[in-house]
């Protein structure tokens, strides 16, 4: 953890076993996404803050009749523990499933895990030692970094644009960190509908970024859970098409299926995924046989690609309705146009603080969620992640008009009680930390 | 890891990312339970290795009218993610299933897990400093030695007699290591129908063995899986029914309803089960809803206890058939002859090597786990562990009868290569190293 943003200490001394701890667990704080979800699920509040997906688009019928088919067939097997890798079919399945990207690889080569995030806390524990570093994309995906610090790991943030990471300040951080002597284990992207950003990164950067990596002799850990989920033309091929031996693919079926199941799975180089398996033994013996062949069977019989395109309607038509509500009611703001996936980053005028504000939104009956939940130093502070996956066109715009109410009243709070100068009202696509080579 | 049995380095030179793991992660070789999967599921070999429930024996229509009352009535909440904690009305019903083994707790004390053995992981994961010791029995739960060594945590074995773990070994062991300045963390313990002992601890003893635990404010991790799963009488209540502050329970429905779901729990004190499900988050964001929901609705439904029933009864044909067989084919061997659970531990003449044994074994069509998987430090060479539950009881016949051929085959070889004395024929109930004070 950066010395900006030292974790909590959620023990105490009324706690017998406080000095039993791991010295890791001292980096485990409650996130800031966490108290949300308390918040957000109350009814009258419109909540823009959780990455919930829209699992009423999933006609239930088709899991049912997969499930009651597994049964009938695989009975035995689903109820019995199965293989630390996964099941054979599954992961030929995902195959298919990741060609759709443009990857080429070998069932052999894929592990299932208990959604996409063990897949993510398996390769850290295989990786990060105290005082490792991890590159990412800052903003990043918040459990992510919560993950990394639980293994005594920092995360250091390269900056992105409207194309994702940007070069420049990959090649910046890589030096520096070298010079400090620091290790650099792994650099962690989203490259495509970023969480929380929204963004994605270009086919030019992708080529640079992976030669980058290959250069500095840096493993890329690719997450992609939103790759498919494009509204228009689909992202660039993924990291994992381009390079092979240097890069852990992670995906999941939580967006294009459906998250209670918890199937994800990785990719990786035969020597890793060695391990990995023997890791996710360890953990969880095996990933849940039931789930595995209910998502199997699914796959096998229904026309999944068609569901995956009802989907893509469903969030094309409620980042539309965002878009639109911002458009009108916060026209002096700037925000990302995501071409996929969940999420919307919003920035505010820089002397607002998303973080104090949010007392005040939840009394406006609307929740999102602070930038600075996304940043391991403390940045993100005028930032917001808005997600438009959940709730329905009309509630995103009544939720859009309440936090408009919001911004004002912080505004004129400011106005009235302090010195601020004019509001900035240049509308640049920045996020809070503007690159030089902005476009 | 003990120093006389360091880990396999499973990676070499033609690993690129070879010297980028972390130090852990040296720990972690394929287990010997693991090459045995592979050897085992050859139709023709009679395994009396594996840990496997007896699925067969749970109608799987029970199983379907509960998925199919999840999807109509629960299907967008079954669907999507969950909390960290696990479902409140799942955590409510776990308190009824510990009842039957005297505990009382409250459902806010519950985290749900991906089967027990992820909290194993998490609890280790929340503790365990590189070079902190874990006290265990000896032989104990081989993948639990595993995860201890994966946080590179030292098993330090407490001995066993037919009543269980030896109170004077435990003291002993915790002087020694005292004395040595090291950090004991915590004990862990199947205390009923121990795997892979197959004994269970005395009443006397669990008082004795709190009461040392208290003394030496050491916290205890309390294993059961097997609990319910007894023969005849119930084994003594649950060390968590005596003692609450310093006890972590670890409970699973893997082997009363079915393993394929990964539905087990944690029962911990108030402040570690704050930081245990900060870091189910970190690792899963949440255990499967479907599963859990799944589970429920089957407890909620179904007569569960008179299932489990069923259950004790296929269990305790099988192990009558495993105690004949050894009876009439290997009388002059001794045995562990338990009251519940799936194992018995069976002692070989001290001249003869389990693992050695194997190669002939697996030509003979009969697999067990060899006994040296179950202990850190080497012991348990001339022991094998015997699993009754998946067999039946027919095949449990074919497999002793050939295990007699294997073993006398080898003791032929000795006989014809080698000096050996004569036989051990004692039937005396010991484990490998027999304490002083065994009865």
């Amino acid at each position: 953890m950066s010395s900006q943003n030292p974790p909590q200490q959620s023990g105490n001394n009324l706690d017998p076993w406080y000095s039993n701890y791991a010295a890791r667990t001292a980096g485990l704080a409650a996130s800031e996404v966490r108290a949300l979800f308390a918040v957000a699920s109350r009814p009258e509040v419109v909540s823009l803050a959780g990455g919930m997906p829209a699992v009423s688009a999933l006609p239930q019928e088709l899991v049912i009749e997969s499930m009651n088919r597994v049964m009938r067939d695989q009975g035995s097997v689903a109820l019995q523990y199965g293989s630390g890798q996964g099941v054979p079919k599954l992961r030929e399945q995902i195959l298919e499933v990741m060609a759709m990207e443009g990857i080429k690889a070998s069932a052999d080569d894929v592990v299932v895990t208990t959604g996409s995030q063990h897949a993510l806390e398996l390769v850290s524990k295989l990786f990060l030692d105290p005082g490792d570093v991890v590159l990412a994309e800052g903003p990043s995906y918040v459990t992510a970094v919560v993950i990394f610090r639980s293994f005594q790991a920092e995360t250091h943030h390269v900056a992105m644009d409207a194309h994702g990471m940007i070069p420049e300040s990959l090649r910046e951080n890589i030096a520096r960190l070298k010079a400090e002597g620091r290790r650099i284990k792994f650099l962690y992207t989203i490259p495509s509908f970023q969480n929380p950003a929204g963004v994605t990164l270009s086919w030019e950067r992708r080529l640079e970024i992976l030669q980058i990596a290959r250069d500095n002799e840096i493993l890329v850990l690719e997450d992609n859970p939103y790759g498919l989920l494009h509204f228009d033309a689909p992202p660039p091929p993924a990291l994992r098409s381009i390079e092979q031996e240097g890069v852990i693919y992670l995906g999941t079926f939580s967006k294009t299926l459906a998250p209670g199941f918890r199937v994800g799975w990785a990719l990786a180089p035969h020597a890793i995924r060695e391990k990995l398996i023997l890791a996710n033994e360890a953990a969880v013996l095996s990933p849940s046989s039931f789930s595995q062949l209910v998502v199997s069977e699914y796959l096998d019989s229904i026309d999944w690609r068609a569901q995956v395109d009802r989907f893509r309607g469903v969030y094309r038509e409620r980042k539309e309705a965002m878009i639109s509500a911002l458009s009108e009611y916060l026209p002096n703001l700037s925000w990302t146009d995501p071409d996929g996936g969940f999420y919307v980053w919003l920035t505010l005028p820089p002397n607002l603080d998303s973080k104090q504000m949010l007392p005040r939104a939840v009394k406006e009956l609307v929740a999102y969620t602070p930038g600075t939940a996304f940043y391991a130093d403390g940045g993100g502070r005028n930032n917001i992640r808005l997600s438009f996956c959940y709730p329905t066109p009309e509630a995103i715009r009544v939720g859009i008009r309440r936090l408009q109410n919001v911004i004002n009243g912080e505004l004129d709070l400011l106005e009235t009680f302090s010195a601020t100068g004019p509001l900035q009202t240049v509308r640049d696509r920045s996020f809070s930390a503007p690159p030089p080579n902005l476009d």
